[in-house]
């Protein structure tokens, strides 16, 4: 698949580069100068030590600008003095650029630059970070996924096809022996994959080493057998040294995956996760709808992934087609594809995207049209489990699903000759 | 102070608590009941291991909800079906709880509980987080502010008045050298606390080791010379080991405070540097808009702040009166307030708000009359560089200004007998 993807267009050596959606009630060129301004060696009343070099040296630019619309709108985000009724506003899209002097290749200083104090300046009704474009100084510096697409398929044993997965259900409440006893038979069903729900890390009814060692020689002897070992990505998100001997645990109990929560590690304690290396990372976007949900406010996912898989996250969670949450179709393939887009030229960065919430066979077709790749975790709960003979129709169906999507035939036609995947058709 | 500060109300000790406010084109109530279930044990097909008893351990429950409002409106936040017309919506204040066995006392997973997959929902058009309350089990857990109100105040050497602060302008482009001369400036001023912009940590203009090395030196000679030790926080925002490097640096060079950027750290990385422990931790928040700006989406910063205290950060910027930004005066004050409110019998975890952006003598009484409180720090930049006097003149008349603020006089009136809070005001 990777000499149909696109090739990396060339970054700026020296700047870095931001894209973003404006929404204003003043020029839409002045707001962007004023963001510049904030973001860089601007000042509100001049200062002693501002001279036109550093200005010349430390500023941000704009690149470019363009309105989309002006006309007579309601603002989408409130400032402090309240308006809200119909004015007239601007959207428009503009490019910043910084010298990567300012900060150095440094993820951390970097997300206060792109993604600082900025979403709420009065100029603006509206500021979404669309895309970054980092200097090359950048994959010098940061390790990027240490398993990524190849490492994982390596370590699950799949090739050429999407990896098949489920998460534990009830999210939270099954005790390690009762979990146990469904990974034994979710591997029986054939899986690929299995994981933690994000709300179950640590807790006192399922502790995160009574459960390593309950799951996980069931896993090895599954392995024995079969020859592939189920990846499980186990949930260990804590405080860094409890984190510390969980990756240690899984490592020696020959566990192959460890899944984290994004939003409570920060970048830094991913850093630090991906720096004691053993396993892939399974990364949990919990609390992304915070940053993302207004269209006019916070981040798209696609600059948001693009820092997590520097720092050094393997698979990304993308929501799903025809998903129980906001977001649309587009948006998710969007994501998706952005996951599968190389970083640098020689360090690709590239992640498997992790399809989920309520997927089922039906969203094989439409997910292999938009992305044209195999490169995916699809993750089902109810997709699986709910099958009506059982979880092992559940994963053989979707298998089915996809094998039907991958050589171009009609899911309808593929399922006459697949028992469980016309079974799964007819649970509406 | 503490006298008058509200005793902590008693919390549940085997519960977590969280309130939002809700806005939904459903029942409020079975929209509650989704997040409820969406955030615990709930399915969305019945699965194999699903018991009542688990059911009954595990559940979140809906403890109380307050429809505030019904009627035709738009909706706040869209969903995938792309509804933004007039449609019967609903406001509601709703509160849940949760197990603490669900978790243990954990805050990076206390985060996926009660900020996780659920902004998202697409039964909801709005849904932002306003307060928390932790069980004692957190208290027990975590260390708190290591320094807090009192501890600032002993390294700074201030008692019963603000810290009056600034920050180094322009915010990035000044070397070492040109901000140690900027320092020794401030400190012959009569300045009490400094700060790094959160633009400036370790860019190779301004490397962080040589910023140190220029700046401690001016103010130890100056400690020397006064008895007084100027406080300044550092930003060493950067990856774990970097921060442990500079950490120590800070402590070996005599520094009393070091800065953070939050939202890079997470909660795991603030927690890796609070058990460091050696200093201060200014807390900066930048990012803060995304998550907050829209009234319906995301977080209050009262919810937001208890877990930083929790996990020991001692100062909490909180913005300024009459801001340059698109906060109301009534929510930096509902932030300050918040800071100074105790969170547990006998771990109270207060911290000193961060008063900043645009801040002169003129916000001195409106923040008093507010607060009723001296304990927070009140960074202003042009508000002190920019005095006709000069810097000097800049710090007493904002001390002047704190004087008159707490003493019940009028600020025309106390500007008679000081002259630098006089020509302060002749300043538009």
């Amino acid at each position: 698949m990777d000499a149909a993807r696109p090739a990396v267009p060339p970054a700026s050596p020296l700047r870095i580069e931001a894209d973003y959606l404006l929404e204003t009630p003043i020029d839409p060129r002045h707001a962007a100068e004023i963001i510049a301004g904030e973001q860089s060696s601007g000042t509100f009343v001049p200062v002693p030590g501002e001279t036109p070099e550093l200005k010349e040296r430390a500023a941000a630019r704009v690149e470019a600008l363009e309105v989309l619309e002006t006309g007579l709108m309601s603002r989408s985000l409130p400032s402090a003095r309240g308006e809200w009724g119909g004015e007239r506003i601007s959207r428009a899209r503009f490019t910043l650029s910084w010298p990567l002097a300012n900060l150095g290749p440094s993820l951390p200083n970097l997300l206060a630059t792109v993604a600082g104090n900025l979403f709420e300046l009065a100029s603006v009704s509206g500021l979404r970070l669309l895309d970054l474009r980092l200097p090359q100084a950048f994959a010098d510096a940061y390790p990027g996924p240490g398993f990524g697409i190849a490492g994982t398929r390596r370590l699950a044993g799949v090739e050429g096809r999407p990896l098949i997965g489920t998460i534990v259900k009830p999210s939270v409440g099954l005790t390690a022996k009762a979990t146990a006893a469904l990974v034994a038979e979710l591997c029986a069903a054939g899986i690929d994959f299995i994981k933690d729900d994000e709300l179950q890390a640590d807790g006192p009814g399922c502790p995160f080493e009574a459960r390593v060692r309950a799951v996980m020689p069931v896993i090895n002897r599954h392995a024995d057998r079969t020859g592939r070992k189920v990846m499980y990505a186990f949930n260990l998100t804590g405080e860094l040294d409890e984190m510390q001997r969980r990756h240690d645990l899984l490592l020696a109990e020959g566990a192959t995956c460890m899944m984290a929560s994004l939003n409570s590690l920060g970048l830094v304690g991913l850093g630090a996760l991906r720096r004691l290396g053993g396993l892939p990372i399974h990364a949990h976007r919990n609390g992304w709808g915070a940053l993302s949900r207004h269209p006019s406010l916070g981040w798209s996912y696609v600059a948001w992934q693009k820092l997590w898989r520097l720092a050094g996250a393997d698979h990304m969670h993308v929501n799903g087609l025809d998903n129980k949450f906001s977001e649309t179709d587009a948006s998710v393939i969007d994501s998706a594809r952005a996951c599968l887009e190389p970083m640098f030229p020689g360090k690709p960065c590239t992640v498997l995207p992790v399809f989920s919430s309520g997927q089922t066979v039906r969203q094989a077709h439409g997910t292999w049209a938009a992305l044209r790749s195999p490169d995916l975790i699809m993750t089902a709960g109810g997709g699986i489990v709910a099958h009506p003979d059982g979880p092992g129709a559940g994963v053989r169906a979707l298998r089915e699903a996809w094998e039907a999507a991958m050589a171009g035939i009609p899911l309808a036609q593929h399922a006459r000759g697949c028992p469980a995947l016309a079974r799964a058709l007819e649970t509406p």
